[in-house]
C-alpha cells in the first residue's frame, strides 16, 4: 500500500502538515532557462509567478479569436466538460481543450510555455487538465479558498507536489474584475482538512467546491505567515500566471461590467502521473484529470490562427 | 401635485436622466471651510471623498469599544432594525444608532463632522438613516451597484439630490477585503430604472435589493463616461468616506479574512426633508428614513467613551 504523504478529508480533525517536495524540481535550475534565477526564487518564496505580456498582441488577438470559435461551437452542446452559469445558463468553462486536435492543442505544446514548465517540474511534463474560462462582468461568482493539490491528491491520486497552473490571461485583470487572490507562501503548508468526500463530488463541486476547503482558522494561520499579504494576479491581457499546485488561491466575485476570459494549463511532472485516488473513491473522470495513454509533450512552435 | 423630477420604476423603460441639483449647495463653499477647493472639487467631480485618517488613533479605539458594545447589546435582540446575516444569524447592521441618546448620538452631531455636512449642502443638516455595520471576513456578501438616492426617493419621498453618505472606516479597507467600489461621476446622471415597487420592499432589500437597481446596460454606459474607472475607497481604520447620495457603488463579497466595519451616518439638508414617497406605496419605517419631529442638528464637540 502507498504511504499517503498528504493526508486529508479523513478524519474530523484539521492538520497543518509542512510541504514534503521542492518546488523548484530541476537541479541547477537557473542554467536551463529561460526563466531567470530573480524569477524561480520569486516563484519558490510566493508559490506564483506572473509574467506580464508573455504573449504580444498579435499573439494575443489570435487567442482571443480561438476562444470565441471554441465558446461559439460549444455553446449549445451538453457534456459534463462544458460547465454553464448556475442561473443563466451561459458557457462559464469548457474542458479538455488541449485534446482538441486544434489551435489550442498546439498552444499547450508551445515551446516558450515548455520550456518553462520542465525548468520547474525537472521532468518532462504532460497535461493533467485543461480549460477556457469565461467569467462575465456583472455576475461572475466567487470561488472560495482552495489548493488545487488537495483535490487532486485526494480525489484524482496525483501523488506528489510537482505540477502548476498555467493560467494565459486573455483580458486585462484589474483590482475590480475578481482577479485571482493568491496566498503568498501558503505552498509550503498542506491544511489536512476535515470531513468526507462525497460520491461524484465533481458533479457539484465545479459550480461550488464544499468539502476539501480550508477551515477559516487554518486560513487565518496562513495569511498570518505571509505577514497578512494576500496577492492579487492583476495585469494586461497577454500576461501568463504560473502557480504552484498548493498555493491558496481564490476570488471574489466580479460586479463590474468587465468579463475575465483565460486559458487553464495544469501542467504535470512525467514522474507524477496519476495513481489511485486518495479518498478510496472512483476517479473522477479523464477530463477532469488525465491518466490514459500518458505521453511526454513534445513541444512545438508554431501558433497560426484558424480561423477564416 | 409634486412633479417628479427623477421618475424611476415608473415604466419597463430605463432612461438615463440628468442630475437636476448642484453637487455642492453652498455658494462660495470654499470660503466656508473646512474641505479645501481641492477637496470640494473633487467631490464634484467625482461623487465621493476620503478623508484619510480623519479619527486619530485614540478617537478609533473609542470608536471600536462602543461598536464592539452596541453589536453586544443587540446580539440576542430581534427587530427590524437589526439585520442578520440571511446563512448565519450574525449582526451585519443595527440602524438609527443616531438615536441611542449615547455615544453613537454624540458621534452624528460631532462638530468636525456636522460643518463639512453643512459646506456641502449649503444648511442645516439632520441625520435621515444611521446604521453600524459588520461585515465579517471569509463570507461578507456582494452588494450590487446601486444608487441610493434612486431608492430614498421612490421608496422614502426625499424630493432632491441633497444627501450625503458618511461612512467612518473603524477597519482597514484593502483591496482584497471587498471593499466600497464607486463610479466617479456616476452621481451626475440618474438611472431611472424599469419595473415597480413591491409592497413592503425594504424586507428583502436590506438583504439584497432586487428593484431600482440599474441595468447592465445603463452601468456599462455610466462606467464608459468615467473612462473605465471604477475606485475603490481603500484606507486606513480611521478614515472618513464622504459621497454622494446618487454616485452608483457597490462592492464584491469579502473571503478574506479581514472583517469590515463602519459606522454609516446619511446626512441630508433640512430643506429636503421626506415627501410622499413617489412609489404611491406607504413609507418605509422610521428606522430607515427619518420623517418625525426633524430638527437641525445643533454641532458638539465631546467624544468620550462611555465603555467602563
Amino acid at each position: 500500500m502507498v504511504k499517503d504523504l498528504y493526508p486529508s478529508r479523513v478524519s474530523n480533525e484539521v492538520k497543518m502538515l509542512e510541504r514534503q517536495d521542492p518546488v523548484i524540481h530541476s537541479e541547477d535550475a537557473e542554467s536551463k532557462g529561460p526563466l531567470t534565477k530573480e524569477q524561480l526564487d520569486f516563484y519558490e518564496e510566493n508559490g506564483y509567478l506572473l509574467l506580464e505580456r508573455f504573449f504580444e498582441n498579435e499573439i494575443l488577438e489570435i487567442l482571443k479569436e480561438e476562444l470565441e470559435k471554441t465558446m461559439e461551437a460549444n455553446k449549445d452542446r451538453e457534456g459534463p466538460d462544458v460547465i454553464k452559469e448556475p442561473s443563466s445558463n451561459e458557457v462559464r468553462s469548457i474542458f479538455e481543450i488541449h485534446k482538441d486536435g486544434d489551435f489550442f492543442e498546439r498552444l499547450s505544446t508551445n515551446e516558450r510555455l515548455v520550456s518553462i514548465m520542465e525548468q520547474i517540474l525537472g521532468s518532462e511534463v504532460y497535461i493533467n487538465q485543461s480549460r477556457i474560462n469565461f467569467k462575465p462582468g456583472f455576475k461572475g461568482k466567487e470561488f472560495y479558498w482552495h489548493s488545487d493539490f488537495e483535490t487532486w491528491h485526494v480525489e484524482d491520486g496525483m501523488p506528489r507536489m510537482r505540477a502548476l497552473s498555467c493560467s494565459i490571461v486573455l483580458t486585462d485583470n484589474y483590482e475590480y474584475n475578481g482577479p485571482l487572490m493568491l496566498v503568498p507562501g501558503s505552498h509550503k503548508y498542506y491544511v489536512s482538512t476535515a470531513g468526507e468526500t462525497p460520491d461524484n463530488n465533481f458533479e457539484s463541486s465545479l459550480q461550488k467546491q464544499e468539502v476539501g476547503v480550508p477551515d477559516e482558522e487554518s486560513m487565518r494561520w496562513l495569511v498570518d505567515k505571509a505577514d497578512g499579504r494576500i496577492d492579487r494576479a492583476t495585469g494586461p491581457a497577454g500576461s501568463v500566471l504560473l502557480f504552484d499546485c498548493n498555493t491558496m488561491h481564490g476570488s471574489a466575485g466580479n460586479i463590474s461590467p468587465y468579463p475575465r476570459s483565460n486559458v487553464f494549463f495544469v501542467y504535470n511532472s512525467i514522474k507524477n502521473q496519476l495513481e489511485q485516488p486518495f479518498s478510496g473513491k472512483d476517479p473522477r473522470p479523464e477530463f477532469l484529470a488525465n491518466r490514459e495513454n500518458i505521453q511526454p509533450i513534445k513541444a512545438t512552435s508554431e501558433l497560426k490562427s484558424t480561423v477564416k
